[in-house]
Parts: structure tokens; C-alpha cells; sequence
């Protein structure tokens, strides 16, 4: 007889928070988030499963006057104002090392280090790819904490790198603003693929 | 005054289901998963945000006797057992012309679909992006469906882009089972890196 775990569906309300009511905010109230607020969205995006538990993804919480006026220089003229309004910017950012700590996160295949410390492809073909798991996972977790993600796309990656990263060991990924929604803070909601164009039965 | 909006909190349970409690399954029982419990994967699935709304993720839900024997001679030796016992697997893709999409998705900027078919580099990078951190998301959404996802590494990658996207429009870039857990489904949970090395304050 198999002992079978039963596992639970997410109810309404959950689903709206973190999936189906969510949405991008183009506006922030000047409310303030606290680093027990960010700390919360960590200890959930830290969860998300990744290729053999390498947890690539590293975040750099800019919250402060001397750090907004770091990070603005790189951010493109359509995203500025939100950017600076936002009480709370996160660079997402994956450690081009992080194979440096497999002996510690995947104990049960050490040697999986040295594979990729020796394929340079490989190791970064990996590392980006479940990093953004971990970026996909990063925003419903900033819903699951009650504040509202506006990710951007708009910034000079080269210009944070150089910034944030001077000694080239983390690269931008991708950029999030973090707050509580400001006024008008999005439109309609845009369009989604028709179900029959992207999925298949098989 | 600012018509500010009252974001909630996901509660201990729902955290749970979708992030802290939840684990990766290498075993399935043999209770079956309806195209109804797919069907709503998908549909928290595609809320999830993506560069300018595109949307590139495309999901094969494999769930027949046909579909596995077409997909089993190109899963790793290491990953077959499981992905023969899942009752679904589902192969997610990314469509290489999304940008076809742009039209529909994004209606405020159509033009970005010229952009994006002259240049194949952008389009490329952008697709498989924005297509991560839906995959990211559908694992979550798995797990808020009441399944176990068990993603895997370990396939053909060109075999099944083969098999199940003859025409070469679709490519491949995550196998996921899913089901309901069987026998030992999981080891103990392996270490997290610690916050300390992954996140920066500024």
C-alpha cells in the first residue's frame, strides 16, 4: 500500500493574490516597505525548485536615497519616474560562480562543480536559465507579501553591472520595482494567448 | 488624495502550498490528473507577467499511452522510470516567432513585432526570458492545482523538438511531470544558500 501524500489546492483568494488579480504597477504610493517586508519575499523565492538546487538568482534591495541615486543614472527615461517613486527597487542578478556552491547546495554530487567550472557554455546556459525560474517565482512571491512588482526592461545592464557588480562576479537579470500601487497604477488588462495557440494535447 | 489599493498577504497556508512546503517529486502514483487539473494550471499560468505582455511559454501536455511512447526514447536513462509513471508530462516550449503574437498581446505598440522579426538575436534572448519566468510560474501553478511537479534535466532536447514540433516553430526548454506523489517521493530537503551570500542591501 502506498502511504500518498494529498496535496491541497491554493483557494480563490490565494490564487487571486499571486496569480489571476495580479497585476504589473506602473505607479507607487509613497508608503514605505519595510526589510522584514523584502526578507519575506526572499524566504519564499528561495523555495522555488532550480536545476539541481543551484539557486543561481542573487538580489540586490535598493532602498535607500544614496542607493536610488546609484541605480537611476541606469534606468531608461520611460522608467524613471516610476523607478524613483517606488519606495523599494530590486536588481535580480545571477553569480556567474554560482557553481562555487554545489558542494554545499547539491552535497550529493559535489563533483558536479567541477563539471561545470571546466564548460564555460554550460555553466552559463545553466545558471541564467534557472536563475529566471527563480525571477518568475521572485514576483509572485513579492504578491505573496502583499506589495505589487512592476518589473522593467528598460536599463543599461552594462551601467548596473559596472555599478552594483565592479567586480564583475553578479550580472543584472532584471529589474523590479517593489511598493504599494499609486494612482491609476495600471491599465486594462492586456490580452492574453488564446488557449488553443499555446497549448497542446498529446 | 491617493485612491491608494490594499494589497493582501498570502496566508501560512498558501505559502505553503505554493512555495515553503512544497517539493520537487521523483515519484508518482498511479492516481490519474484530468485535462480539467491542466487545463487550470494554465490558467493561472498565463497571468504571470512578461516582457511588454508577449507571452512566448507553449505547453504539450502528454498524457496518453501514445504520447509517452513518442516521448520516452528521448528522456535520460536516469529520469525514465518517473516520467513513465507521471500520468502527464508536459513538455513547455517557447514559440521562436512570439513576436507574430505582438498584434494581439500588446495592441498599445504593434510595431515592436517589426522590431522583433528583423532582429533575431532580441528576439531569440527576449522569447527565452520572458518564456523562464513563465516556466518559473508554472511550477508554482502546479503546485496551486494540488499537483506535484517533479521538473527534469535530464532529456533530448532536439528528440523531442523532433518528434513534436516537426516544423520547427516550437523548441523545447523544460520537460516537467506531474501527478500526484508516490512511494518516498522525496529526499530531506537540501540546503538553501545562505541570504547572507545572496542578498545585498543598498
Amino acid at each position: 500500500m502506498t502511504d500518498t501524500i494529498t496535496l491541497e489546492k491554493l483557494d480563490e483568494k490565494g490564487r487571486q493574490i499571486v496569480f489571476t488579480g495580479a497585476r504589473t504597477s506602473n505607479s507607487f504610493a509613497d508608503t514605505p516597505v519595510s526589510d522584514d517586508e523584502l526578507r519575506d519575499i526572499w524566504e519564499m523565492t528561495r523555495f522555488t525548485p532550480t536545476m539541481a538546487n543551484t539557486q543561481p538568482l542573487r538580489v540586490v534591495f535598493v532602498r535607500t536615497a544614496e542607493g536610488k541615486e546609484r541605480l537611476l543614472p541606469h534606468i531608461a527615461e520611460g522608467n524613471a519616474a516610476k523607478t524613483a517613486a517606488a519606495p523599494v527597487t530590486a536588481i535580480l542578478a545571477y553569480d556567474k560562480n554560482w557553481h562555487e556552491e554545489i558542494p554545499n547546495v547539491f552535497p550529493i554530487r559535489p563533483e558536479m562543480k567541477d563539471y561545470f567550472a571546466a564548460d564555460e557554455d554550460a555553466r552559463h546556459g545553466a545558471g541564467y536559465h534557472s536563475a529566471a525560474l527563480q525571477e518568475g517565482a521572485f514576483i509572485l512571491a513579492t504578491r505573496a507579501a502583499g506589495l505589487a512588482a512592476g518589473p522593467i526592461a528598460g536599463y543599461d545592464k552594462d551601467g548596473i553591472d559596472k555599478e552594483f557588480f565592479p567586480e564583475g562576479e553578479w550580472t543584472t537579470v532584471m529589474v523590479v520595482n517593489i511598493g504599494h500601487p499609486g494612482e491609476s497604477p495600471w491599465f486594462d488588462r492586456l490580452p492574453r494567448v488564446a488557449a488553443e495557440n499555446a497549448v497542446v494535447w498529446a
